[in-house]
């Protein structure tokens, strides 16, 4: 009979969030909170208690928070961890006799029933918790108080006496610290989170090639030219400046323009093409500068509240020191080369993957950590990491919590376009954030059965979402064809949608859609050549991604993903979603066409009751986009949308529910 | 680095099924297919294998069946266990660096490339798997074949020579027959599977009192009265014949009739107040007859393929010998008494509840294993459990795996009505057959939402319900109102929606409607008095349930329960559903009117494609209550029920898809 405690009633399962049985760990950034559910019960009528367990891994004392029952057997309790880190958590649960006593005491009440007897009964469960008072560290003062009332009521007390003396808050209090420990079920496991700083959650991302940003056509663009860039980014908004590789490029197998086989005399390769005789991944191309260069542009950055994330590219050309250094770490073919990427029939013959299921594994996996390492001492604490879905799951699980241990504030970025369950066990290991299938998702209803994945299953805590519109590798058709309205629509629904999101620049604020035939590429990429941009070109959207991204930092409604409500719409082209803050007090609403071409109009059905709103009454509405104000008062308002003037309405709910004076204002 | 296996690449994730962590087995009855799915893939773009591992528990070697993948990363395999008992399984899974390149080959092949280097890198693939052979079992023969076919291709010979050695079925079986067990991935836990015999998943239930059948007015019913009952209950089609307790009933505080407080002279108690100085649990109660009647019973209803179900209600009479000899399991209050059962403001003075909390728990529990091994000796093997969710989830936990590893055979069902997350431990832990909502379920919402969730989410791999549309305990009001006609309706739906269903009789063939006033409780309960039954009054059901039984008997889709595909009604009040059997030979339309007052109209959607079945082509119905045929040619067929003369209709469409014959005859 050892697999069964006999005396232990209480049955706790299902807790949520949970991963994977607890491999890995959930997710929140500082400050944010932790809801933690699970289903507990016991057999009969009796009253039960449950606990929350918390504490920072490392402590041994645990925080001890009282869970709330919900109906249905669920029950939760609510942790807001303040700092980054790992934290534990677990729970337990017990038969609660003297609250199943009262309970009972009161019931009889109610009946006109005798209660002398339970009120002995009672007395007797606090004899024996004051018995425990010793062992589970409850105070003299609280034990004093226990055998006291329980002597009291063994005098006889009238029923409301001793009614009286049980509701005792302290006396209630005094109980409950001390369960019997014969008779808690504790939940089996231990489990984690982990806690990021803030903008592993909130982060506005701008992506650019510095080798294009020189002044003087023809000429390779350097850091120096980057850091010229960085006051105009910030006043864009971005928080996050993003360069590709910036590596010596290999010369072996370098593709040209276009990503040509071969390449031309002075043609620059393609940055993920990473080594060549002037180093590998801890080196710096040196057409882009200096070290100097470096140290600048990212102390200049953060003046300007910008933090640098780099690109981790686990791979090599041909030309890499690794090759020649550490052969075991590659794949040796029968002709004597090395294996490069390949998936038949397409050949990569400038990049050399490495051999993960090498003997010498556990090298290269420290060798590739201490590059990690090298670029956090120059100031580096965001990495965008580049295809991980190739390399091996426990590998970046080790990487991830390996380097975490060392500096909680670095956030990874996982660059993975594939298939559903290799990007959610990409989050599980512990990427802060992912890429996402948004960039193809156009429609409403494709948007609607996304967002509803990504924020109403147990995805919202291990899978954090950056949403792109476009990537150097990814000019969608929608973009393609939609023109500068598409541009406009994909960048409202990506800020407004994902608390991260992220634009390549410039090409996406001058609406470049120029793409190489029947394919989702970027014709004249910059991952094959430098290019010259005229950022201030007509029609550029700079305006619009400035003000996006200042209602983004204006509303915490928009700093959170999860906080998201569809709102109907009569017409399919037209979508409507509230986004609001944890206390209510910031309410957006977000209506957008999905037609790039056609003016579109649609009525809304608003969840009146929800918002706070009356029926009839007159409310406020403020539009973030334009300053406009609107007065409605029914939950059916209609909507216009022209994609060619204004594609979107950002409409702030806010101050109407706070401010009841506007109203007089206006009526 | 211990817990990473850095060359371990293949990822296992959510296996099902999987009862919470594999800590409770998955059921199955012998014969019925295991369908084991899990996530299952690696990075980057190599072939995976997976296989599914199976063997009766105690067996040391485990079958091994190879995984088939499906679209999205989902990999399944199918075992069909043939005996009752234990089973276990898990899975691996690895990186197929064989077919892989094999798969490589092809594509250069289809692009009109070189593949001279490919095929020495597939031999060195086969040297690498024979220098496994001996450690990994794999024959001489095999080996052979390996090193053979890798010196061949070592030759240099031309693409299609290469392909044919590679494409050898023999080689492909030797090679995956022996994989690297260095990078192997094993599924960490070892999953359960109990199987158990036919009955647990396709049963037909009768409960009636023995008291109540004596055929001398005020005489008390004998085992010799039921014994008489036999060729009747078997002829209308039942297999299992349920009595409730048989045993002593206590004199102290004895109920007296319609639940009194006090009995009357005379009052014969409620046979669930086991106990007296008769004996308890292994007595019988002397009025009901002797032992010999008792195995005269259970011999005659096997001659006639039924089983006697027993009632396991654990709880005493005030007057049991446990309370006597064994007073450490009650509960003892200070003023001496023992506690009796309440839930306040009521008070159930007739019965006492055990103290599982007791110190003295492990005697308790083996005494309660020994009253089922009593019974068990008495050639009974079906139990129906009485209220499992007032006694401790672990104590059924292990009674029912220590009973079961005696005799397999076994069959728990629990009576438990109460909330969802107890109902379902209670499944998980081990109980065959449970209790469910279906009582309550009227509406066509009601159902659909039940039998999707009973059917269609992880429910089926623990839960097997029993519908009951009555019991001694419960007259639900929809048959309180309805009339003859709502009890049809309750029998065809519980009949075709469930495998296993039962009736408490002849209240239920009666028709029996008359309730305490505002309470869904039988007046002049059986529970408390004996009572005489005209079984063949005018208007009773035993011609239909006869009917409705054989058609359950003649139809394998009726012999499980989530083989079900609810069919479109463009009317609320009729529900209509498939059922199918696993091979499609057997395929049932159900429609049932839910409206007892009034003729309803109602046109179906039929599913016509997976039905197989042409629009515009006409097919051709059998009734299988009444007889009737019917040729229908639309998917929209229109039917009209009448709940006075026939509320339902049992089609089989069986004939129609097999016999293209039946055509030539109508047509």
């Amino acid at each position: 009979m050892q697999r069964f405690n006999g005396r232990r009633r209480v049955v706790i399962e299902h807790v949520r969030p949970e991963i994977e049985e607890g491999m890995f760990a959930a997710k929140r950034v500082a400050g944010e909170d932790l809801l933690v559910r699970a289903d507990i019960f016991t057999d009969g009528h009796d009253l039960i208690q449950a606990r929350l367990h918390f504490r920072p891994l490392g402590e041994e004392k645990w925080e001890i928070h009282p869970m709330k029952a919900l109906p249905n057997d669920l029950w939760e309790a609510r942790v807001v961890p303040e700092s980054p880190g790992e934290y534990e958590y677990t729970l337990d649960a017990w038969v609660d006799h003297f609250s199943t006593v009262l309970h009972g005491i009161h019931k009889k009440l109610d009946a006109g029933q005798d209660i002398s007897v339970d009120l002995l009964i009672a007395a007797s469960v606090l004899r024996s918790t004051a018995s425990r008072a010793g062992a589970e560290g409850i105070s003299e003062q609280a034990a004093s108080l226990l055998l006291e009332t329980a002597a009291e009521l063994e005098k006889g007390l009238s029923p409301k006496q001793g009614l009286a003396l049980l509701e005792d808050p302290r006396l209630q209090r005094a109980v409950h610290a001390c369960p019997d420990p014969e008779l808690i079920t504790t939940y089996p496991r231990i489990l984690r989170l982990y806690v990021e700083r803030p903008k592993a959650l909130y982060s506005t991302w701008y992506e650019l090639f510095p080798r294009s940003w020189s002044p003087e056509p023809d000429k390779h663009g350097t850091l120096r030219d980057v850091a010229r860039l960085l006051p105009e980014i910030a006043k864009m908004g971005f928080d996050v400046l993003y360069l590709p590789p910036i590596h010596p490029i290999g010369r072996s197998n370098r593709k040209g323009k276009n990503n040509a086989t071969e390449a031309q005399p002075g043609d620059p390769g393609s940055p993920w093409a990473i080594g060549a005789e002037e180093g590998g991944h801890t080196a710096l191309h040196p057409e882009l500068g200096t070290w100097d260069d470096f140290d600048e542009l990212v102390a200049r950055a953060r003046s300007h509240d910008l933090e640098i994330a780099l690109d981790l590219a686990y791979q090599c050309a041909p030309d890499h020191p690794y090759v020649r250094d550490h052969p075991d770490w590659f794949q040796w073919r029968p002709d004597g080369t090395v294996q490069y990427a390949e998936n038949p029939p397409k050949k990569y013959q400038d990049v050399l993957p490495f051999h993960f299921e090498t003997h010498d594994w556990e090298a290269l996996w420290q060798e590739l950590a201490d590059v990690v390492r090298f670029w956090i001492n120059k100031g580096i604490l965001i990495f965008r990491v580049d295809n991980p879905h190739t390399k091996p799951f426990a590998f970046w699980h080790w990487l991830i919590a390996t380097i975490r241990k060392e500096h909680p504030d670095v956030i990874f970025l996982a660059e993975a376009f594939t298939r559903p369950r290799i990007m959610g066990r990409l989050g599980k290991l512990g990427f802060s954030q992912s890429y996402t299938y948004f960039t193809w998702r156009n429609t409403k209803y494709e948007l609607t059965e996304y967002m509803t994945e990504l924020t109403r299953t147990d995805m919202r805590d291990y899978f954090r979402p950056n949403f792109w519109p476009n990537t150097p590798d990814i000019l969608p058709e929608y973009l393609q064809y939609g023109g500068r309205p598409a541009f406009v629509i994909r960048l409202i629904l990506a800020a407004t949608l994902s608390s991260s999101y992220g634009i390549y620049g410039p090409a996406f604020e001058l609406c470049v859609a120029e793409a190489v035939p029947g394919k989702e590429e970027y014709l004249h990429s910059e991952k094959y050549e430098c290019r010259q941009w005229n950022w201030d070109q007509p029609g550029n959207l700079k305006e619009l991604i400035t003000r996006v991204n200042r209602i983004r930092r204006n509303h915490v409604a928009l700093q959170r993903t999860d906080n998201l409500q569809f709102v109907p719409v009569n017409n399919d082209s037209i979508i409507s979603y509230l986004k609001y803050s944890a206390d209510g007090e910031d309410t957006l609403l977000v209506v957008v066409t999905l037609d790039p071409f056609q003016p579109q109009t649609g009525q809304l059905n608003l969840p009146m009751e929800e918002l706070g709103l009356a029926e009839g009454r007159p409310f406020l509405l403020f539009d973030e986009l334009t300053g406009e104000r609107f007065i409605w008062q029914s939950r059916y308002p209609i909507l216009a949308l022209n994609p060619h003037s204004l594609p979107a309405r950002i409409l702030s709910l806010k101050r109407t529910m706070k401010r009841e004076q506007d109203f007089d204002y206006f009526l």
